[in-house]
């Protein structure tokens, strides 16, 4: 058992180490870095669609994306008009900061404004992992349920903004929105909880402007 | 690196074990057992509940819930009317064979036509893990998109039975039915795809005749 506890311990070591250095190179380049989390079609491509589509003319936009199989999401973003570098993870349910370190080689990091990453589709296991971000962003949707926030709260509980997609399903489904909002400021008192709509965009000019300010703010070139 | 396969390959035998000791022990009380697995917010709890209010009158049914967080969906399935034990995983992505033997210590298996275990929400982790069940249940939903089986092959791949919920929404989402057979059928040929909404109720029937048959054929009493 002591030997299975330190091999963890080098095996996170090794990740935190490699994240640090991700950190490093995001600042020094000088490009904010936001991490995507959320369930399986919670819409994180749809939001990076809409997002590559209204800023490209405006800031330097790039995406990685995360899948176990298939291109389709790198496909769409590069069809929204922004670079993006597909990761298949194989079965892996996360993704880690050696691959994104393999990914951003293609990248020129100094010549980006916003790189998006989105993880593997799980609202659990990508939130232990730090691919050295400046934020995490979870995106969650209507018809996956108000009480998402408490029953996967550690995804939630590291969150600097939360998503709430899909509001155009609202009155198809029996999402309350005053229950979700008290379940996630339950974990995360302050968050920016931005309500929209990738199908028809009502509310996406508050994400929009979400990135602006970190873009400006949370980014430090160093 | 060697030594970190063969921790990895003590810790896999003894969760293999553990599995078929569960097997045995189901079959032995020739109760049926499934294993449900999905994203957050497929409608897994959701299926169980009109499982349980439909089916609880002509089968002795029960159930064990596995969530990250609450007692929630234990006490929404204990309203549906059958007995369900809650499992909190902590942090932990999927149920192991070692809770499910800890849970079924609370049930006379012998008293059961079918056991219902729903296992953390989660399209990635869970489908590694054997818990001795005689079928896996894929639930997904038309608001997750017709693409999931593809970006998620693992969970469909060793699926026994595919439903797919929330037909109901099918106008309100880009969901293409044909898309979605024609994924899932390419993976697994064969696998019945039961498409029917838990909300209105169209298509619960197929489900009930599906388990119906299962706890006549799958599982044997020895």
């Amino acid at each position: 058992m002591a030997k299975r506890i330190r091999l963890a311990q080098r095996v996170v070591a090794e990740s935190d180490r490699l994240a640090k250095d991700l950190a490093g190179r995001f600042n020094r380049a000088g490009v904010f870095v936001a991490n995507l989390m959320g369930s399986p079609g919670a819409g994180k491509t749809a939001l990076l669609e809409e997002t590559a589509r209204r800023l490209k003319g405006e800031l330097r936009l790039a995406a990685i994306e995360g899948d176990l199989a298939t291109d389709r999401d790198a496909r769409r973003i590069q069809s929204a008009g922004i670079p993006c570098r597909q990761i298949n993870t194989g079965g892996g349910c996360h993704l880690s900061a050696r691959q994104i370190l393999d990914a951003i080689a293609e990248f020129d990091l100094a010549a980006l404004d916003c790189l998006f990453i989105e993880n593997v589709g799980n609202l659990v296991c990508p939130a232990e992992f730090d691919l050295g971000e400046h934020c995490r962003v979870v995106v969650s949707s209507t018809p996956e349920g108000d009480d998402k926030p408490i029953k996967y709260p550690v995804a939630f509980h590291h969150a600097d903004c939360v998503v709430l997609n899909k509001i155009d399903l609202l009155a198809a489904t029996d999402f309350s929105l005053e229950a979700y909002r008290r379940f996630v400021r339950g974990l995360r008192p302050r968050i920016p909880i931005l309500e929209l709509s990738c199908r028809t965009g009502e509310g996406m000019e508050a994400w929009l402007d979400w990135v602006r300010t970190q873009r400006r703010t949370a980014a430090v070139r160093v």
